[in-house]
């Protein structure tokens, strides 16, 4: 539960609200995914529900099938910021009239072909209706090892800041409808560099970095020149526009220079940057002004 | 995925346009919860996705403690359907403008009143906006023993038919926003009496019985006369109306004279009728031209 600045308040009263979770709840609401314990011997569950809206986050003409597979994509991206891999998925379809028959066999295409390219099943799901625009919201299970979960926390001052991709520009490029969510990356790094803490960015660097380094307890400097932005994209949207599915991360200085070396053989294609690092508390230098996307604002 | 004629339809299509599921999916699309493999030994994990929609499921009026409470408990039928128990939730709020932090307060305080009744956690969620009606949309886990799972299949024909409690009327008696889904009734009819098919009525008999016979390859005979009506409600609303909440269920004939007696002890409170029997493919006996809710043409 964590996509707007609107939402940081509301979590927050949330979690002041709601009695305290039963131990069998590891994470609960405010991290990418929640993680309970009950599933396979060493391994945590994690849970993750998320929904794309019409008119907010795809348009009435893009393509069914591919409002699917970002449906889906989004839920894959917070469960492999965890450092886990997808198992089952329920979807609660709410559609307007006009989406017939065809429309949902195409949102069903691209949702299957995620469940294929990610290895997870879709098991169930809901359908109603609505006056007003569509709602597609998925829930993803899925698991990781209880020694390779990755959380918000855990950070620490000095820790160093990396981005994967580039930034911004991602409604206007397309790319929010057809990002391949980071699994594999994130699996590597926290088979071998065990990354202190790490989140997807969905809402942009500047509104996801103030809330991994709210979770370590930390604060942040960041040089914003240095934020790898796809080609024509100020700095500003590469910072504020949101929806780049990208892993944010924080590693120990000393792991810095080898991981560099080890990526760059690993993923050749796919940009690693330094940005910057965490900082003491109350420390925060280079977003500027510049806020995340707003859903409830937009 | 089930709450209307027209979403029958769609089952039928996903189920031939998807895959086949892994090897770790015992029940997917199309019965009232899925149950996988995965979770603790002898344990099926059941996964259940349910929304409530602004003037379709609740009024603008109504309060949000009394939705949050019926967004949770609808999930909670289908698990109590299935004969399992709820383990975790996770929420998606799509609110409209005018929805303030009150309303999210309210909303969660209802469910986290089913929290507490029914012994699972809220672990997670999501918020986004809206220009249309407001959404909820709940997910439950939940786990049965794998021997005692329930579905739809598996009635034969000459099982009776029995519901639970009244029917018809839900909106007008507001029953809808207080219905406490039957999780002890179902757990002890599944631990004593084994019935072999259930479901929880929430399209209204006329079109969930036809599921169930649908689902166990049989038909149907009901004597409508003999079907528990809320007070005042006529026979055909009681058949069609929707939003029940009670459950149907079949069981092999020899058991019934014991069931009634021994359900009279057990839930004096709780109406328990025998409405009919399961017959040969193809019979369908006293629904006449009723036809249960149809969320899709409201």
């Amino acid at each position: 539960m964590s996509k707007s600045v609107v939402e940081d308040a509301v979590v927050a009263r949330l979690q002041r609200l709601l009695r305290r979770p039963s131990a069998a709840v590891q994470t609960g609401i405010g991290d990418d995914c929640a993680a309970v314990r009950g599933g396979r011997r060493g391994f945590l569950t994690l849970l993750k529900t998320d929904c794309v809206v019409e008119g907010r986050h795809f348009l009435p003409r893009e393509s069914a099938r591919a409002v699917g597979w970002k449906a889906a994509c989004r839920a894959v991206s917070d469960l492999a910021a965890c450092g886990g891999v997808p198992r089952f998925a329920l979807v609660t379809c709410v559609l307007r009239r006009g989406q017939t028959g065809r429309w949902i066999d195409d949102l069903y295409r691209g949702l299957e072909k995620a469940a294929r390219e990610y290895g997870f099943d879709l098991v169930g799901g809901e359908l109603a209706g609505t006056d007003g625009p569509a709602v597609i919201s998925v829930t993803l299970t899925g698991e990781v090892r209880a020694k390779d979960m990755v959380r918000r926390a855990g950070g620490r001052a000095g820790d160093l800041l990396f981005v994967t991709g580039t930034l911004g520009g991602s409604l206007a490029s397309g790319w929010h409808l057809r990002f391949r969510p980071r699994v594999e990356e994130a699996r590597w790094l926290v088979a071998h560099f065990r990354p202190r803490a790490m989140l997807d960015l969905s809402d942009g660097l500047a509104a996801d970095l103030p809330r991994l380094a709210a979770a370590s307890g930390t604060g942040f400097v960041v040089d914003p020149s240095s934020v790898p932005r796809r080609r024509g994209v100020p700095v500003r949207q590469a910072l504020g526009d949101g929806e780049d599915f990208e892993l944010l991360f924080a590693v120990a200085p000393r792991a810095a220079a080898r991981l560099e070396a080890a990526w760059k053989k690993k993923f050749p294609r796919v940009r690693l940057t330094r940005i910057g690092r965490l900082a003491g508390r109350g420390v925060a230098e280079g977003l500027g002004a510049v806020r995340g996307y707003d859903h409830f604002a937009a």
